[in-house]
């Protein structure tokens, strides 16, 4: 995504003295037409298939001495009906300083166990071709935390490290704190990434608790194509019934570039509950086109098949047809725009 | 509306490449004092009486070859009070591209049936001037849809073509649907618009379906005065009784040039609703005094009679006075200030 | 806090004409990690410890002869949580004309009474450290109207009156409006301010009607120290018991500077209610560390003892904690990062 700069002239309310410093405007407008086939079918526009649609602000100061001040405030725009809900700053709103040291930063964002192996899924986690490892809704895993500080380490030969801590602001300073970590190494065509988080209750999936994750993954560029793979490991317990629940998931994808503006992706998912056996598959077959740096085309179709009693249905699609169904299976099909600015 | 133009260096985030791009920041904020007399009386403060108070975002960029990718969110604002409820940009929020073919749109914006019409309401559709022709709380008319993709045609000899189809997003396709189409005819001093549009039932007024709208208008500008009218008559079904309803209204309108900088316009509409006979007139008058392209300041009066047991009330009055009233008259004043930036 | 100007060009639509303007794009991000203690204790992000977050756009457009039309929107942010309940302007949201005669303005904004004396609290009416004399929940004071139209003076040898009306909107003109007068008197190092303001019933404490406050306070500028008090009286009436309530506090403070860029403060609030002769005691000391003219560090220690049965909380304290406490004080720790942009 590219950013737009505004250029901006500080201008000190006292008067004379004028500084150069920059706030960016930036965001994503994305919008689809997409038709989901599960037990019922419905044809509609999905918003988000190639990139969340956003509206952000974000600006650096240069403090002197290799010392930054940093902020941003990012919120989620649903084009197909103008932001239900209205407008806010959930994806990210943070202020934070950073140097040599790296960055140390305060308030809302995804963390850095997210981050470390998300960005193995060829789809961005986001569209009907998304994984569903992280769906909050489907697995009670939570990709960003409240009231978190979070440190961000610069980088050492290909390899950094985030470590965050979000308040749980209760009494009891466990309940519904947030605790992760994030590795990654990045050299040349060699990605690596290692995540583990901790998230006490109050969690999003009522009636669980201390939901724990590992997860791990990797890409290797060969040139030709692009080889990624990740897994992950949620342990959580369910209050009712004392148990244990384990949700494991592994995603393998490939990337294809097509002449100098296409990309041809393909990934499978496997996911696996601990507590039925239930269990489901998923194919995700998309294509871009990248019309400039800014603007894509896409479609993608994705595929996923319950078993055993699962009950997964694709990421984003329609309200009606996102549960489970009788036969088990789900088609789903987007055509859409990603113009970022 | 002028628009503000800010100046933006795109900058790709992997560093040296550097396009020119655009970004406009832009809005209006519209407010003014006013008084409504029905059965009671209230004074206050009232948005949007010249035009609709806004914020809002748009950027077109140039893909070459005359391709365009174009997008807009744009929210409104409620100045009396800091905008209740939230920012949402539920004015428009679109992404589409355009090029010698037109333009093609997907999400959320007004129609091109109500765009084609309701440009000859000389009170802009805003204010207690305003026409009720297309007012959603009294008529049940949407003038916006979500879920649509849109078709807008190039001027051919000053005619041009807009097509709208707003999913509804349910199992049956059917289903809140919207479907229209906006044709417009724009040659010197003659202006004429025709529109048609149909909405399934999930409609604005409850236990109704199947709205049906033809709708058509003109003008012509002879320079010491420009006249204007429309005619618009929709039709739907009141689900309990299975009863047809129509709802008739016609407008007819004069607007004259008061100096360099003043316009005076006064506009007769006329409403009829088929299944009571209820009738009502309205007379408004208005004058705008332009301080600059952007600034100006504005004052209206309108009267509005109900007959046959009609309940219709000024557009954008007080929610205490907006009601039916015991005699059947209501007057409306207001003095406000409009500043586009 | 300085402003970012965002250079516009401001394009007629019709074409060729071009004029000079500007919009204005601001900000603060201020968030902090805090402790408070009362009876129990309760750890966490704080917003706006050192000044409230917020997000606003404004501009100024020159009308000529002196005359200029102004707008400002500007919102709340929440940084911890990324804005819950989503971006609304509801901290200012106005358009006015100035010019020599001073301003006209309508809409929401804070009041030129709370303007006038609100000034002298040094820890600006945020964070822990803030007197609660105007704090809305405590109090039921409204620093702020909805629908208001105001006159704010141009400054004469240093003095300068502002004159709020806000509509209560109501059939019966009394309920709900707001009257008030702020004066200021500025003059090298003496600053003087004087309020008075009245809300009628619909108040924020519910069950309370006719809310009138007299408020005065001031400042003196020694150079090595900055000395500060303020007075503010409110009277309301109970509309169960009938009774009056009276609402006294005042504050003294002293502000030290430290080498160039470090401030330390200090400041002791006493309140006390007439009806059951409830009292509170609440001393504030704080630190704030520049490093640029946008961007400070910043550290408050404040500390509450309650008396006589008043239930007082320290500002912005965690909602756990904000309530009253078995042993009657509260303690609160907070240290974070402002960044206006």
């Amino acid at each position: 995504m590219k950013k737009s700069l505004i250029a901006l002239a500080v201008l000190a309310s006292s008067g004379a003295a004028m500084a150069q410093s920059s706030v960016t405007l930036y965001g994503v407008v994305d919008t689809s037409i997409g038709y989901v086939k599960g037990e019922d079918s419905v044809s509609g526009m999905l918003n988000s298939g190639n990139a969340t649609s956003r509206l952000g602000f974000r600006g650096v100061e240069d403090l002197g001495n290799g010392l930054k001040a940093e902020f941003v405030v990012e919120g989620e725009l649903q084009p197909d009906d103008g932001t239900a809900g209205g407008l806010n700053f959930k994806r990210q709103s943070t202020v934070g300083l950073s140097g040599s040291f790296g960055q140390v930063r305060l308030g809302r964002a995804l963390t850095a166990s997210y981050n470390a192996v998300s960005r193995y899924d060829l789809f961005g986690t986001v569209g009907l071709g998304s994984t569903l490892a992280w769906n909050g809704t489907q697995t009670g895993y939570q990709n960003r935390s409240n009231n978190m500080i979070s440190y961000i380490s610069p980088k050492f030969s290909g390899f950094g490290v985030g470590i965050d801590y979000g308040f749980g602001e209760q009494e009891a300073n466990r309940t519904a704190r947030y605790m992760g970590v994030g590795a990654t190494y990045d050299n040349g065509p060699l990605s690596l990434g290692l995540g583990y988080d901790k998230q006490n209750n109050g969690l999003a999936a009522a009636g669980t608790e201390d939901l724990k994750t590992w997860q791990l993954g990797g890409s290797y560029n060969f040139g030709v194509a692009k080889l990624l793979a990740f897994y992950k490991n949620t342990k959580y317990n369910e209050i009712a019934t004392g148990d244990d629940v384990s949700l494991k998931s592994y995603n393998v994808g490939v990337s294809v570039p097509v002449g100098a503006a296409g990309e041809v992706k393909a990934t499978y998912n496997n996911y696996k509950i601990s507590d039925n056996g239930g269990k489901a598959n998923q194919f995700s077959l998309g294509y871009v086109h990248n019309m400039s740096k800014r603007t894509a085309l896409y479609g993608t179709y994705a595929y996923l098949k319950n078993k055993d009693g699962a009950n997964f249905g694709l990421n984003g699609a329609f309200t009606g047809v996102n549960g489970a169904n009788d036969s088990g299976k789900m088609h789903g099909l987007q055509v859409g725009v990603r113009h970022a600015f």
